[in-house]
């Protein structure tokens, strides 16, 4: 499948903020590596282009995941639950989804025990 | 590890409906089981009981996950986001997590086929 075909056949349910939540797992490991959301536009040029792009809530602008880093995500399958209100995008994650340098964000127990994977120093990449 | 040992040592970002989002994911096929959301009394319920609780945003009421069908989720760990604003919780699945009968809500690609293992049929379960 090439990159560039993916459609969304499904309708789907964006909230009062025209958002849909949207969960990054990596296409071999399974591991999840992040929760963001989408607007309609930044699904539209993830569809387009099979790379991941999100909205960004905190800087409130379409964000291309690794635009800083290099730290891209190539989508291999969405998926869209039940309800049409979350998607679950299979990737593969160059370098760590996480801004903090590890592969994934959930990289901490609920405890505060470490237990991801340091894949880079953020200083040195930011 | 004890079901009932499980404690949030992270501060926790709520939304502005007192809400953090959680992922559910199979802790032992890494299958990501469905997206919903917590607030303070369905985590202090999830810590509590070792079973998870969500928030019902459509019933805006506690939700005790398979408290119709059985299906119920039991907390195996609990990982937090780099933000503190998504969980995710690996847990052990009984049945299936989805109400239409899949193992999982995202049973679908966006393209509409079905992928998902059904396990039940909801209209014997509900």
């Amino acid at each position: 499948m090439k990159n560039n075909t993916f459609k969304i056949g499904i309708p789907l349910k964006y909230d009062d903020n025209g958002l849909i939540t949207a969960v990054a797992q990596d296409h071999l490991t399974g591991e999840v590596l992040m929760v963001a959301y989408m607007n309609a536009e930044a699904l539209r040029m993830t569809l387009k282009t099979g790379i991941v792009h999100y909205w960004s809530r905190s800087r409130s602008k379409l964000w291309k995941k690794g635009e800083s880093s290099g730290h891209v995500q190539t989508v291999k399958e969405i998926l869209v639950d039940c309800d049409g209100d979350a998607l679950l995008l299979k990737v593969e994650q160059k370098g760590g989804a996480c801004h903090t340098g590890y592969k994934s964000c959930f990289y901490r127990t609920a405890d505060g025990d470490i237990i991801g994977e340091r894949l880079f120093d953020p200083d040195e990449v930011y």
